[in-house]
C-alpha cells in the first residue's frame, strides 16, 4: 500500500483506502453524495471530529448527522457560534463567557456591557442568525499558541476568554472562525453556517459567570436550531404539549407532591392522592412479585462505612456525594446508601445457602439518597432520594437464563399494565476486543450473554445490541420506552453482576458440597417510583388507567334531596373496593359534571329521583358521554371489566 | 407552733407534726408500725433519703417501699454494699470500684488483684451474704471531709476510691458503713441488713474501669436480692420463661430478622419473614386508619437544618446525636430524621386550611433514625433506625375529645387484634401548681385536659391520672400494657402539642374568617414497628394471631403418591389468602406433623389416599390434635372464621 493511503474502518468492519488527509465528509462522498450532505461530523478513533478535518493515519470511523446526539450537538454548538457572529453584529463590542450544547439546544452566555438586550423583539436576532447561515460560512479550524490566543483576546478586550485561556495548556488551544467571527473553542463543529435552515431564540436568562455568584451576572440566551423549518415547528409543539403533561405541573393539580425548602430541595413530600397511587404502584408490583416468587425484605437507610469498603462504593465516595454521617463517639461512621444491594448481600450472607436454595430473590421497595446539585434538580425526574422497586436475584450461572426470562415477563406486565407500548431492548455486552477489562470468568460471561440474547429472542423483543456497553462487572439489558411525546426513556434494567458475589464471598453449596459463587442480577421494572410517577403522568398527562387512578368514580346528586340515596351509592362502590367521592355540593348537575370532567374523573355517576325510584345509577364516562341506566351490580361489573390489568 | 415541731405533708395532702428531727421511719410509725417495717427510704422534697435520716424542717415527704421503683433501687444499692462486705470477707484485699442498683438488679465492679474469684460456686458469696444479712447492720451515715476520705483510702490502699474522691467537692462526701464494711457513697439506704432475705448471683462478666478500655479490665458481679425468698423464686421463674420468649432467639428461630456489622450495630436487616410479618401489621393498620379517615403520606428521610431551626429540634442536637450531613458545596447541612412531625408540619403548610377541611389526619410509617450507644443496643427493643406507625392530627381546640375517642377506638381495636387485654391508661397533665411552663393558652389546656379525662372515661378505661407529668408543649395519654411476663410496656401514646403548631405558624381560616391556630395530636398505636414486633413475640412466645403468623397452614402429604393432590388442596388455600406451605419432604407423616408442631404452624392438612378420593382433608390443630375431615370449602371456612380479628 502506498505512503499516500490511509485505512479507513467503517462501524460495519468494511474498510477504504483514502488518500491521506481525506476528511469525514471525503468518506462520506466515497459512499453517497446524500449521505455527504448530512454529515456534521466524525467520530474518528472514538473522539468527534469536525467532518472536514484531515485525517493523516489509519482510523475507525463512524459519521455522525442529525440522527446521533452527538452530530446534533455538533450541530447546536456550531449554532452558538452563530448566535455569538449575529449578536456581535447587532451588539458590537459586547464580550462572551462560554456557548455549549446542552440537551434541547444550546446557549451563549453573554456580557452586554452598557447595552441593553432586546428581550422583547427576539425575531431581530433569529433573523440575523438565519441572514449570516444563508452565507454558508465555513467554520474553519486554526491551532493557535498561548501566546498569540492572548493577544488576540487582549486585543478584543473579552476577559472572559482570557481568563478561560489561562486555564489551558500551549499547544492545545484553537480557534474557530465562520464569516467574521472567531471564538476560542475545542470543536468540532459542523462544515458550514448553511446547515441551519431553522432558529428559535427560547429563553432569556441571568447565569453568573462560571456559576459562581461572587462573579459578575451575565446575560444567558436560550436557543435551539434545525436542518429543516419543519422540524422546529414540530419541535415547538412538542415543547408545548410537554408543557401541559409537565408532571410538576399535574404534580401540583392533582395534589400528588410538593417540595419544601425546608425539608430541603430534590426531597419529594408525597400529599394524599400521591401516597395512595405509589402505595397503589407499589402494591400492585408487590403483588406481582409475590407470584414470581420474590421474596421481600426490609433494610435500613443508612449502611456503615465498613459495608461500602466491601462493595467497593467507599473509594468513590467523594466530593460529589453526601458527607458522611458521624457517630458522637465510638468512631463509627455511616453513608446515607445510595442503593440497596449491598445491604441484600448481607441478608443472602445471613444464612448458609444450597443450590436447592436457590434462586434467592430479594425484592425491596428501598429508598436511596444521592447527591445532586440544587441546578440538577427537576421535579421527580431528577431528586436527591428516591424509592427504588429494586430486587436482587442470586442464581446459578445455568439459571441465568431462566431468570431473564422471568424477570422480562414481569417487566412487560408493567408496561401493558401502564400502557407503554413503544418500546425496544437494548442488550450491552462486552467489547469483544477488549475482555481483560471485564471482571468475572470467560466461561460465565458467554453463559450469561447467550442467555440474554436468547431471552430476548423467545420473547420476541425488538432489541439493539451495542458491543464495549456493558458495564465491568456484567452484561445487562435495558428497556427504551417511547412516551406519547416520542420521547425516550430508559425503565426497567436487568443487569448481570459478578463483582459484588466476589466482594461479599457470596457462596452456595452446589449439589457435589462443593462450595460456588452465586451470580447476582439487579432488576427494576419501574426504575425509581418517582421518576416513573413523573414519566407515567407525563405519557397519560395525568390520566392513569382506571385501577391506579386516584378518583375512579364521582357520584353526582341532581339536588341535596338525593343526598342519601347519593351515600348508599358510594357505599356500595366503596364495599367493592371502587373509590372516589360524592359531590355533595349546592351546584346545578350540568356543573358537577363540568367539574368531574375537568378532573378527568373516568366514571360519573349521576343520581336524582329516577335513580333513586329505580334503585339505579346514570353514568357517564369521562370523555365519551352518556352510558346510561345501571342497576348497582351491573355498573360494578361494568367497572370491574374495565379496570382489569 | 414550738420551734421544736415540723410540718410533714404527704401525698395525700394531709399534715401531720412532728417533732423536730424525725426521720421518714418515725413518719411511717406515725402512721402504723406494718407500714414502717415496709419502708426503704423516704422522698423528702423530691429527693430520695434514708429513711432513718432525720428531717429538720418542714417537708413534703413520701414513703418509700417494695412497691416503688425508688424503693426497690434503694434495697439494691444497699444490697450492693452488702455483697461488698461480704466479698471482702472473703477475699481480704480486694478493691472496689462502683456498685450500682440498675434494672432487675444491681452489680458491683471488683478489682481481685491476685486473687482468683470462685465463679464456679456463687452460692458461698451468696450464703456469706445471708450471713451479714442476718446481722441486721445499720446502714449508718456520715459526712466526711475531703482530707479525711482521702486518708481512709490511701491507707485501704483502693486506687478506684481515690479517683473517685478526686472528683467530689470538699463538703460534699457521705461514707456510709454497716458492720465492718464502710464505702464512699451518696446514698440512700435500706434502714439495715435485716430486710435482705433472697440473694441470686445472676452474671460474672468483666468491665473496664470506668467504661473505657484503656483501663484495668475489673469483674463486675450481677446479682439480685428480695425482701422474700418466695419473690425470688418468683423472678428467677419469669427471667427463664423470660430467656425462652426472648425476641432475639425467636426472631433467629423464625428467621425474622438480622443484624450484620457492615451495615451497623442496632440497624435491623428484616428477613423476608419477618418483612411480611411487618408488612401485615402495617396493612391492618393501613386499612383501620383509612377507615378512620387518615390520609396517608410518604416523607424523606432526611431533612433540612432549617427544617430543625424551626421546630426547635436543632438546638438538642448534639454530642449525643447522628452528626449532620454535609453536602459537597452548596453548604447545605441536613439531619437523618429523628421523627415525623416537622416533616408532617410542612406537609399541613403546603396549602391553605379552612375549618372546613379539620382535621386532617396525616399517617405515614416513617422510619426515623436516632444514636445510641452501642452498649444500649438491645434487639428491636433498642435499636437506632425504625419505623413509627406515626400519624399527627391537625384540628380545632374543639375537635380535641372527638379525635382522642376515635384515636383510643384505633389503639384499642390494635390492642384486642393482637391479644393485649391486660392495659391501664396515664393520662399526664399540668402540674397546677406550675402552670408558667407550659406553652399555649390556658383555656386550650384545660379544653384539652378536660377532653382527654372525659374521652377515657367515656371509654370505660382504666386510668391513672399523674399531675405535672405532661409534657411543656401539650398533655398526653399513654397505654400502659403488661404482657404474658406481667411486664409493662408503654404503647400508644397519643399526645397533644401546641408547640409545633406555633413554630411553624400553622393556621387555619374559621368560619369568621379569621386565622387560627390548629392543635396538633401526635398518636402512634404500635409506637415503632421493631419495638411493637419485640413485645409482641415475646407476649405470645411467637404464636402470633392466626390473621398475622408467617404460615397458617402446612399441607401434610403421607406419601409422594399425594403430592399432586397437595398441591391441588394447596392451591386452592392460596386462592383464599391462606398462605403457608407443602411439607413434601420423604419422611413419616408422623415426623411431619411433629415437625409442624414444633414450628407452631397454626393447621395441618393431612391428605392421604382416602382425603384425595373424598376431596376432602384431615385438619390438625397447633396443641389440640385432630380436629376430623373436612371439604376443602369447610376448611377455608372454618379457617376465616378463626382468622377473624
Amino acid at each position: 500500500m502506498s505512503d499516500n493511503m490511509i485505512k479507513i474502518t467503517l462501524p460495519d468492519g468494511s474498510v477504504k483506502e483514502l488518500e491521506k488527509g481525506s476528511s469525514g465528509l471525503d468518506v462520506a462522498l466515497s459512499i453517497s453524495e446524500g449521505l455527504a450532505r448530512n454529515v456534521l461530523a466524525a467520530e474518528v478513533n472514538g473522539q468527534v471530529w469536525d467532518a472536514t478535518r484531515p485525517i493523516t493515519t489509519d482510523a475507525t470511523i463512524k459519521l455522525l448527522t442529525w440522527q446521533q446526539d452527538e452530530g446534533k450537538a455538533t450541530f447546536w454548538h456550531s449554532s452558538a457560534h452563530l448566535m455569538a457572529e449575529a449578536l456581535e453584529a447587532l451588539y458590537p463590542g459586547i464580550k462572551l463567557g462560554i456557548g455549549p450544547a446542552i440537551e434541547g439546544g444550546f446557549y451563549y452566555d453573554i456580557d452586554f456591557g452598557d447595552q441593553d438586550f432586546d428581550s422583547e423583539n427576539l425575531k431581530v436576532l433569529e433573523d440575523k442568525m438565519l441572514e449570516l447561515a444563508r452565507e454558508k460560512n465555513e467554520y474553519v479550524r486554526k491551532e493557535v499558541s498561548k501566546s498569540d490566543a492572548i493577544a488576540y483576546f487582549e486585543e478584543k478586550g473579552d476577559e472572559y476568554k482570557l481568563e478561560l485561556i489561562d486555564g489551558l495548556e500551549d499547544g492545545e488551544i484553537t480557534f474557530y472562525t465562520q464569516g467574521g467571527f472567531t471564538d476560542l473553542c475545542r470543536g468540532p463543529h459542523i462544515p458550514n453556517t448553511g446547515f441551519i435552515k431553522a432558529v428559535k431564540i427560547l429563553n432569556v436568562a441571568g447565569a453568573y459567570w462560571r456559576g459562581d455568584e461572587k462573579n459578575k451576572q451575565l446575560t444567558r440566551l436560550y436557543a435551539v436550531t434545525f436542518p429543516k423549518q419543519k422540524e422546529l415547528k414540530e419541535h415547538l409543539e412538542l415543547l408545548e404539549e410537554a408543557k401541559k403533561r409537565d408532571h410538576r405541573k399535574l404534580g401540583k393539580e392533582l395534589e400528588l407532591f410538593t417540595f419544601s425548602q425546608k425539608v430541603g430541595q430534590g426531597l419529594p413530600l408525597w400529599l394524599p392522592k400521591g401516597a395512595m397511587l405509589r402505595e397503589r404502584l407499589e402494591n400492585f408490583l408487590k403483588k406481582a412479585q409475590v407470584k414470581a416468587g420474590y421474596d421481600p425484605v426490609v433494610t435500613p437507610h443508612i449502611g456503615n462505612k465498613e459495608l461500602y469498603v466491601t462493595s467497593g462504593h467507599y473509594e468513590k465516595y467523594g466530593e460529589d456525594s453526601f458527607q458522611p454521617i458521624h457517630t458522637p463517639n465510638e468512631g463509627e461512621e455511616f453513608f446515607l446508601k445510595p442503593m440497596n444491594c449491598p445491604h441484600h448481600c448481607e441478608i443472602y450472607k445471613a444464612k448458609p445457602r444450597s443450590y436447592k436454595d436457590l434462586p434467592v430473590r430479594l425484592a425491596e421497595f428501598g429508598t436511596v439518597y444521592r447527591y445532586e446539585q440544587s441546578g440538577e434538580l427537576h421535579g421527580l425526574t431528577r431528586v436527591r432520594g428516591f424509592t427504588q422497586d429494586d430486587a436482587h436475584i442470586f442464581c446459578t450461572p445455568d439459571q441465568v437464563k431462566e431468570e431473564f426470562l422471568k424477570v422480562i415477563d414481569l417487566v412487560l406486565y408493567v408496561f401493558k399494565a401502564l400502557g407503554f407500548d413503544d418500546y425496544t431492548a437494548q442488550i450491552s455486552l462486552r467489547d469483544p476486543e477488549n475482555r481483560e477489562k471485564y471482571i468475572g470468568s470467560d466461561e460465565n460471561w458467554e453463559k450469561a450473554e447467550k442467555a440474554i440474547q436468547e431471552a430476548a429472542a423467545e420473547k420476541g423483543l425488538n432489541t439493539v445490541t451495542e458491543y464495549g456497553e456493558a458495564a465491568f462487572y456484567g452484561p445487562k439489558l435495558d428497556f427504551m420506552v417511547k412516551d406519547a411525546l416520542k420521547r425516550s426513556w430508559q425503565l426497567g434494567t436487568i443487569q448481570v453482576d459478578y463483582n459484588l458475589p466476589e466482594r461479599f464471598e457470596l457462596e452456595y453449596t452446589g449439589s457435589d458440597n462443593q462450595k460456588y459463587r452465586p451470580v447476582m442480577l439487579h432488576r427494576a421494572p419501574f426504575g425509581s417510583l418517582e421518576r416513573f410517577v413523573a414519566v407515567l403522568t407525563e405519557h397519560c398527562t395525568g390520566k392513569y388507567p382506571l385501577w391506579l387512578t386516584p378518583d375512579q368514580i364521582a357520584v353526582l346528586p341532581i339536588s341535596e334531596k338525593y343526598a342519601a340515596y347519593a351515600e348508599e351509592v358510594y357505599a356500595q362502590m366503596e364495599e367493592n373496593d371502587i373509590r372516589g367521592f360524592i359531590d355533595h355540593r349546592d351546584e346545578k348537575i350540568g356543573r358537577k359534571i363540568r367539574d368531574a370532567e375537568t378532573k378527568k374523573i373516568p366514571y360519573m355517576l349521576i343520581v336524582g329521583e329516577k335513580e333513586r325510584d329505580e334503585s339505579k345509577v346514570s353514568a357517564r364516562r369521562h370523555g365519551e358521554g352518556d352510558l346510561g341506566s345501571f342497576s348497582h351490580q351491573e355498573f360494578i361489573d361494568l367497572f370491574k371489566e374495565a379496570a382489569k390489568i
